[in-house]
């Protein structure tokens, strides 16, 4: 019940707040004998920063990854592996006008209600840059799934009221990763035209598994979905989550939504790969649905910390749409997950 | 990480098989002195048993329930409560042409091939039944819940593509509990065309928690969100969740998607009464989706455990629709989701 | 937290108190396709049984097992097996004289001032009727153990004064499972002799596993010692537990305590098996320390519930000396640990 | 299963290696609104540290501890507080000898076999050191049960073949916090001598924790012994623990053994302040076996990697009695445990 660990057999401990001297990260579980690529870590850090991607805020910090132990001359022991990243930008000023009043959207209201104490610098503990620990350990477990022939895919497929229609995965465009080239310029341009507005848009990111052999994922309540949805409603913008053909299967007949198969295969895939908890070899599919982010420059009504009401225009530099930055987190939160219950499933020898 | 235990201050263990002799759960962590209302517990049972229900399936089966521990003389004495079903209606003849090839839609195919061996006696453990355990377990924490002016209400707001408009929860209509007097008629209907072509149909059920302080859920991983997720997706026939505005919140700004408030209250709920993961004090709302039933009176194809192409038709009698019956175990989830929150965030006293 | 679940890759989960209508237990986590041994498992139940044992109580309890589930046509499934124990022998009339005051010795007082309620028969939760739920699921354990060439056996090695002096585990007596023939006979006198003086006696079990290959135990807080020690404390009796030399090494130097070894294998065995909480190859060796039955004959002084000082005499047919039966739960309990810990070190499949 | 890991309502996760970059630990679950005395954390670390005590070894490492989350303005926020010791006293190449030979009495040879790989620095993750992380965290318990009016105190009361006879706990010898000071300079003059035979030596640590309310540990598994046990046997050199009166009940007779009581409160303390594994107001207390160093100067029998037999003499500087500094750990695991099981009883505002 320790809520800052994630995961069994390979399980996550983050600490650290937006503004602090440093945040972190304790993977536990990870097999001995394995090369790491430090470099390929950092670059999945560098996805997920602000200012690496035009989309996003324009601050500038850098991500820099420090591995304190669980590794000897590069190779994996399999004791745990602590990864810290500095904070280079600690400016708590830029905060000062949030002290007294609770930002709309955000949980500074329930955090000072159940803590009785507020950390009002950049959101604490849920600011978006706690993530970027979660980043650092799913880069991690990206390797561990690639040695296994497992890997992971996520892209923007809906900004606003823009969506992507098609899905050409191997051809994504570089700001949100979307699979659809003609959809992806439209919904950069929509940001702009949010950002100069002061505003915020949502969007809909898409993950896709490949490689997943049959049988990952317990029954019960270990099933693979319930754990998935589990890790990807943890990070703080996403509203909700679907396999396969989701909500809309709730407008199905069986006999539509059934995946029937032949001894050439599935015929289609709308369980989203998952079949009673349990990966069926098939590509596994979800999406998250991404908030607006919360932080806008549009004024808002809201309270002061003495219950009356007030009105406030959140400064400071934003992104307009979380999404393009999300994808890493969606994309390292699967990898966590998977590789858990792969591991749980096969051992940390198959 | 026993895969058949969810919770921890209040935690739950399941077992049982469809078909086997009796099916289960041990409740653990309920506070001590409290008075059980046992004909509560059993008219959540009734509710969720098949036959019990117009539009469920037709079988009747008795899910009567027996208290094996943890409460004398009527109070709970802190220690674990078994709770149990026996099976009154155990014919596995019904499923002997089902030995030799995998229903679509099941988990007849990943289960066999994780653990090389298939009870095929109604899906076994994979199998709807197994939720009744669930639906006594959360029939005892509503009653816990209710004790502290928290209540879980949950409704099928569509059905294949009759879609409720309206939300009166106080007077929902008694076979799918929707909110919608107007449309629920003709979502019963619907359901009886569907079973009249041995065709089945998926829905979304709606849940309302009311009366929730501000605190309960925990950050990063013990998210209120995250947990009601995991503990709805565990659910077989569940394929996506979403919060308040869920997927409808990714084409919003955030000016609009933001709940402003003044020193009256909220403004509005779009994030469903959860902010950071921690409950605002607004009424928690979720929606889940649930897919058509799997199995289906028409020939689908699929292959045989020879892994060669075959055509198969589902005898028996199934729902046509789950999600009148899934309504039980939805409001049982959350309520035992809940009460462990709960009672990590102030402690079984308060 | 769940406080009635141990193990996690393995995992128990019981329920049950003394008199109540039933105990059990439900093992989560075993591997598919393994038969069981059912008589096995009730040849351990009678071990543990009173009655069963010259050296025990007279009360004639029949552990009548029944397994409920994840078990299909004599072979385990993978899902979890609930194994139960009718009560046949619920007089709880017994227990009326103890309504009003605390046994000495017991947890009366505990629970009463935990709990605020209190379950006189028989001790209730804390009664040692529970560790018949342990005893069934460490049976299934050791056979599952038995197939990878692991056996656990323990005996009485102390009882008050008396103490074995030799380790002849291929003869052990039939009562206490003592491995000196010599001194078996004057413990079973001095059990006699303390029952005729309506009193108690403590003792020392040891326990041996053998063929436990090099590697199970994890560092840190998942040592092989740490989870023995936590098994093994939590049965209610037991006050103590020492490995290999134990808290004889407090008085050696360290040049006798290694265990230095050649080409030929190890030269001693002072560590019990277990080198930095992981299994080294050799035998694992320990003793657990069983203190005096609580409930005796002779009169003893205690408090009422309203606190004043009174004198009471328990009466009821009691074991003057648990060692005999405690043999059986020692080694279910070091079973379920050591298959737990086999499992994460291995798999299921090794 | 996270082993690197202990505890739930308030839980801690260490890393590092003896000789790595730094050390550390993730403190999960302390109570919002604390205000932390970091000087008496830092006062903790020194005690545990080599070169601060006269009988330990020479070796000068200072453990500066940095906080680098879960603190605003020198208060608890209720989020995740790292610790972190860099360690400026990474001289690996003292270890260079044995990179082809395991040492006898440590890990070296366990953690081969498993991991198939060894961090040959000083014991790697099986080092003394990896305590120091584990100190800090407990050095923050003691703080938080203070204010509850909750204290503990260890100190050594055997090494080797003297043992301490009295119990003067507020008069405790400055080097090992011996309660018997007529004793503890025969035990620090055999460290000496032990150490000029280049030999090592072991003992017995007790350990009392006063002020602890009645109801703290739960039923079963959650025991407060059995727990303890857990977090005691956690520590490398440990090889035994007992409570109250332990070893020593097994030759008592019940009678003896029972600690009855009056109106006046218990008349004895047998079983070292836990009736069935919940806190019965009384002292608890217990003892820690510890063995001998295993590093020692004297030749010894060993294998190298390839199997050969061979001998070693192990170099460096080393604890000849390792007692003194193990105190601080068992009083650090003790308040750790405490601390869990106290939120665990009766939440984080009692």
């Amino acid at each position: 019940m320790a809520h800052n660990t994630f995961g069994n057999a390979f399980a996550i401990t983050t600490f650290g707040e937006s503004h602090g001297p440093a945040l972190g990260v304790i993977v536990d579980g990870v097999e001995s004998g394995f090369p790491i690529d430090l470099d390929a870590i950092q670059a999945e850090m560098d996805r997920r920063r602000p200012g690496a991607n035009p989309s996003g805020t324009e601050r500038n910090e850098i991500d820099k990854l420090v591995i304190l132990s669980g590794v000897y001359e590069g190779i994996t022991t399999g004791t745990p592996i602590a990864m810290f990243l500095e904070s280079t930008n600690q400016r708590s000023s830029d905060y000062s006008h949030l002290e007294n009043v609770f930002r709309p959207g955000h949980a500074d209201w329930t955090y000072y209600k159940k803590y009785g104490i507020r950390d009002i610098r950049g959101g604490g503990r849920a600011s978006g840059r706690e993530t970027s620990a979660r980043v650092a350990a799913g880069a991690l477990a990206k390797q561990l799934l690639a040695k296994r022939g497992i890997t992971i895919q996520a892209g923007v497929v809906q900004v606003g009221e823009i969506i992507a229609t098609q899905r050409d995965w191997a051809n994504v465009d570089p700001i949100l990763n979307c699979p659809d080239q003609s959809a992806a310029p439209k919904m950069v341009q929509l940001i702009e035209e949010v950002r100069s507005a002061n505003d915020s848009v949502g969007g809909i990111i898409e993950c896709v598994i490949r490689g997943v052999p049959v049988g990952v994922g317990e029954p019960a309540f270990g099933k693979l979905d319930a754990h998935l949805a589990h890790a990807i409603l943890s990070i703080g913008a996403v509203k909700g989550i679907q396999f396969g053909s989701g909500f809309a299967a709730s407008a199905m007949r069986g006999s539509v939504a059934n995946d029937q198969r032949t001894s050439e295969g599935f015929l289609s895939n709308h369980a989203g790969g998952i079949l009673g908890g349990i990966s069926s070899g098939q590509e596994i599919l979800f999406q998250a649905a991404i908030k607006p982010t919360s932080s806008i420059g549009v004024e808002q009504q809201t309270i002061t910390k003495d219950g009356e009401s007030t009105r406030l225009t959140v400064t400071g530099r934003h992104d307009p749409c979380i999404c393009a930055r999300a994808v890493v987190v969606v994309e390292a939160m699967s990898a966590i997950t998977l590789l858990d219950l792969y591991y749980t499933a096969f051992g940390k020898n198959a």
